[in-house]
């Protein structure tokens, strides 16, 4: 919870004369996003969030994500709409730093989700994915399959101090999960974050996606392993096969999974799990320095590993 | 900058069934106010804020606070208003604290004050002090003249740390404003805070003042005093007495000083000058553990204590 970048109101005033957006009514820093600075803007046309992206974030892919929400948002996909100024762009500079202003989105986000939830989910998961599907802009995974070994090694040296054994278990895992990676599977735009603070409910409909700053192009099954992973384990460590079932059923309502995807689910969803232990991992053992956000424990993600790993198959996660 | 006490959805949901309010549309943690957890909550009804009262406020001053906003928003007064629930309390709990739910105020704060700001600020002071003289509450000032000798000695051991020679010009400082302090002047109900982040503009107008959890009985010129530190020294130091006149002329419109005020102005700002220097050397020597903000350089107070000593009288402020 940050924010980074502090911002005036005679600063805030001269880059909103930009858009036509009117005065500022309210501005006030958002104590939520690791990444960026967010502000809550509220002028005379509406409420907006102006985000000033910061280093963890590469300028370069800013083009990619905005253009994705300006894509979706042509869709009918309820997302954040970026705001364009008079002159067309979406994205500018406040205090020497990329910023974008993109439309509010109303919605809480659930920290207990219930089957209901996941159903919602798995339906959204499905017509993102399919709005997404004619979108020309392309960014590789930096936190896909590739980029595990890397993290694994810079980890395992002091991966032991968290747990007896992660060092070897982490490596293992890299190891067998990069030669098995399954490599055919249909391809398109993923989200690669949806978790549920990134999901916005309004009572249990579900109002809106948010935070696609690592959205990717990957397989899109991929995407669906994630949540299993977000949505689908209880605080305890147990895995719900009630919601998975939920989520899956409802996302291929909408898009089909093929055969090949529902067989490569076990191995995807073990791939998210230690997508997410080396990343929290690396987060635990070397803080960024300067950053406000507390690390999360890597350990519930070897739980959900070990889950994956040890199932008979698919039937597991509630597919009949 | 912080949300110490995170809430979920269904603590909100439970949470804001007791109020008349509507469903829960958007629900934010807000990246500024030391004392508490701010979330900016948005329902069917409108625009509110939720504060989770943290350790530093005492809960048992709760009831004078959140009743001087019900007193000052039924005389006009532009200021956060308490919801009341439906069983009639403005004062609730929640994750055992003690929580209200206020009105949200439009506005932004002005990081460098025009005269034009000081003027308008002058109005609201006075309009304040007028609106607050019926109300029957009170609250003694725990940060006035008689909490700045135990604070003073706290400090000492370790303010020259901070500049060769600090340790002595306190505590000589602070003897001699108690001795001469002024004790018989107007009193009433002060803001005893009013600094810029707490007052709300719209394009130049003020909106409103926020954040009364310093207001206390004390002398109602003290609050003048206040403003002229906070409000009418430029960045590098320098007075500016093209700010404390508009200030000061514009309060006295709405209630006009007495000659006693006017001549006790020098010793208040110098006294108010104290006061902030020493909370903000407290502050700098022994930050709060857990604290997520960056303790206030306290010497900026030194300098506008020096001008305030130093000045022939209160023309030096503008007064004719």
């Amino acid at each position: 919870m940050a924010v980074y970048t502090e911002v005036s109101s005679d600063e805030l005033d001269a880059f909103i004369a930009a858009y036509d957006v009117g005065a500022a009514l309210s501005f006030k820093g958002i104590a939520e996003g690791i990444e960026n600075s967010n502000y809550l803007l509220r002028t005379e046309k509406g409420n907006f969030i102006l985000t000033l992206y910061e280093k963890r974030v590469d300028a370069k892919d800013l083009p990619f994500f905005l253009g994705l929400l300006d894509h979706l948002a042509a869709r009918g996909i309820a997302c954040p709409v970026p705001v364009h100024g008079r002159d067309g762009a979406a994205l500018r500079t406040l205090k020497n730093k990329p910023a974008a202003l993109v439309t509010f989105l109303d919605g809480v986000w659930v920290r207990r989700p219930s089957a209901a939830h996941c159903a919602e989910l798995g339906r959204a998961l499905a017509q993102f994915h399919l709005a997404a599907a004619d979108y020309p802009g392309t960014r590789a995974n930096a936190l896909g399959h590739q980029g595990w070994a890397p993290l694994a090694q810079a980890c395992a040296p002091r991966a032991d101090e968290v747990a007896a054994g992660l060092a070897g278990e982490i490596l293992r895992e890299t190891q067998d999960l990069t030669q098995n990676w399954p490599r055919a599977l249909p391809q398109g735009v993923i989200h690669a974050d949806l978790f549920p603070d990134n999901v916005f409910f309004i009572r249990d409909r579900l109002s809106g996606l948010i935070d696609f700053y690592f959205a990717c192009n990957d397989a899109l099954a991929y995407d669906v392993a994630v949540c299993l992973n977000a949505w689908c384990f209880e605080t305890d460590g147990q895995f719900n096969i009630t919601k998975a079932r939920a989520l899956i059923e409802n996302y291929t309502k909408i898009r089909p999974l093929a055969q090949s995807e529902i067989d490569a689910l076990p191995i995807l969803a073990r791939g998210a799990a230690l997508r997410f232990l080396l990343t929290r991992l690396h987060d635990w053992l070397m803080p960024a320095p300067g950053a406000m956000v507390k690390p999360k424990n890597p350990l519930e993600y070897l739980t959900k590993l070990r889950f994956h790993r040890e199932i008979a198959g698919p039937s597991a996660y509630g597919i009949v």
